[in-house]
């Protein structure tokens, strides 16, 4: 199997895996009332925060849903900023469950600048809740939650976060921060299969909830605090991927939260050094910004990314990336988050090193 | 690990399990696309359809919501048929996604009697939507699909089954019984973790979900249908359990419906056997509605499931499922859907014969 660096679903450790595979257990009884009891303390360890943590069964995208449907009604004013395709896909899900939606939509490489959201706040006073990217997956591009954070208190907004390739690779204290539902997905940072999403969320998320009357079942954060305090989930939940999760978790706890996001600084800044070194440039207009989760390159003029990948892929076994949307043949995008060391990102340096020279006359 | 005989999550098979602990792979990728095509073309043999069959990453209660929010609008007029728990979770959704609700409840223990049904629609012609649940859990009864696939047809309705733990099982030839979308679960009668839910969608849902107004992003079918025309899913699908489900599947094909279906048969009686040589009780009133899936059995006055669940638990090392609802502590319910072998019955019946004396004087 190759070199998975690509943003997701992310390689998986060995025990990881393994723990994927044990037998079965009623969902119902005690070892999933351990486990789950396991997860929710750890992911708040490494979320940071007091808020109550769920754990639902689908992708990130039905985390992002569940943050929309738990939080608003019909016809209220929401503030979606967008840097990229998953902005815009927080967005449309917004738009499709019928809030009224105001658009600030950045030019993709670019962050989100919250003064552009503050005036934007400050101009429509019925406009309580924002909701943003913290690391936007199709541009390599990390927004300033500390800053955004901030301003959500400062304007009282209720605040929901598509951190699902940030936060547990990228400082995002939310208790420090700020950000009501957060939202992350268990084959991000987490080195776990795809499957389970993760959301935390606030007391002013619960008032919000309280009063919101856009329609749920599956999704319903009410639903996921009443079976969770008797340990359980209100559906069957994906049992085997929770028990790969619970072991990541571990693997996590024991690097240590400052390890880890102090080696997802190093693996980027390898990355981007790399790409420099060969005279490419990166997606993001400011450096400061690039995400240290996956990194966005351009590819020169007259070179398609699909052929690199291509390249990359058969000579060096390693899946890269490629981009979304209108960039799909335009970008590659290195994934370097969870399962990732200094050695493996180096190999990939040394693939661009080699490939794309060949491309590039 | 205790030998598991709840209505699901059922046992998984070993090499389930190890084709589950693959490392992953980009769900945009060529290794993917192999996967759900072979999982797609099975699925449809098995379910005995040409319908579009749909793998969505959620659990069965998001297949039940994904039903509902394609196929109707708010306000519109359903016909809710529930014989148990998992009926009125159908019916729930329908209601908080708005839909014009008319509840047709039995008593737990009763089939729906089709000439019922039929009487609703033609009372109120405007009811143009039916749902109804193939194989009730809750109390181990089994609708008669062909019944009501022929009623729908003649009456010209719409059918949407809950089948999670029916089809794949149970006899379900949806092309020609009847069913314009049939949801079920990877965690049943497939033999593979839960974290994914199958659909089968008919041309007539189709033609309902084009003017359906509900809302719907993560759940919606016509994304599923243009991502599967790439041989992909919209969002970041549960690949470890995709990968289970496929080996499940080739060992069901491997078997042969006709098998796996005698196999479900001969169980179920086996378990009832025991029961009334007990001199207990079935929940069911009239045994032709017994499921051969899941058996649920009235406890003796008395005597409480939770009891008697911890009697075979510890003794046997056998986990059985109590009730649910109302129910709770007056039902033992045996799962026997999915990797059942005729001795894992036959140890489940001395279990019933050694601890159930005991217990009732």
């Amino acid at each position: 199997m190759s070199q998975l660096r690509i943003p997701g679903p992310t390689p998986v450790p060995p025990a990881v895996l393994e723990a994927g595979a044990a037998p079965m257990f009623n969902h119902r009884g005690p070892e999933f009332a351990a486990l789950i009891t396991r997860i929710t303390a750890r992911l708040k360890e490494l979320m940071m925060t007091q808020n109550d943590v769920f754990m639902l069964t689908g992708s990130g995208t039905g985390a992002l849903e569940s943050a929309v449907v738990n939080t608003m009604s019909p016809g209220q004013k929401v503030l979606a900023v967008s840097i990229g395709e998953f902005g815009d896909r927080f967005t449309e899900i917004a738009h499709a469950f019928g809030a009224n939606v105001t658009r600030m939509r950045f030019e993709s490489g670019e962050n989100a600048d919250p003064q552009r959201i503050r005036e934007a706040l400050q101009a429509d006073r019925d406009i309580r809740v924002v909701m943003i990217t913290h690391n936007e997956t199709s541009t390599g591009v990390t927004n300033d939650m500390r800053a955004i954070g901030a301003l959500a208190k400062e304007m009282d907004v209720l605040l929901l976060v598509d951190s699902v390739s940030g936060i547990g690779s990228l400082p995002y204290p939310i208790d420090v921060w700020g950000g009501d539902v957060v939202c992350t997905g268990s084959q991000k940072g987490w080195m776990a299969p795809p499957g389970l999403s993760m959301v935390s969320v606030s007391e002013r998320a619960w008032d919000a909830s309280r009063s919101a009357k856009m329609p749920r079942v599956y999704w319903d954060y009410a639903a996921a605090k009443s079976y969770l305090a008797k340990n359980q989930t209100p559906w069957t939940p994906a049992i085997s991927v929770a028990n790969a999760l619970d072991k990541g978790l571990e693997l996590m706890i024991n690097e240590g939260l400052e390890n880890i996001l102090a080696r997802h600084a190093r693996v980027g800044q390898t990355v981007r050094d790399a790409v420099k070194g060969l005279g490419m440039e990166l997606l993001p207009k400011d450096e400061k910004y690039a995400s240290n989760t996956v990194t966005a390159i351009k590819m020169p003029e007259g070179v398609s990314s699909v052929d690199v990948q291509k390249a990359v892929r058969e000579e060096f076994d390693i899946e890269l990336a490629i981009g979304q949307g209108p960039l799909t043949s335009k970008l590659i995008r290195v994934g370097h988050l969870g399962w990732v060391s200094d050695q493996d990102i180096a190999e990939v340096a040394t693939a661009l090193k080699t490939v794309m020279p060949r491309f590039w006359k």
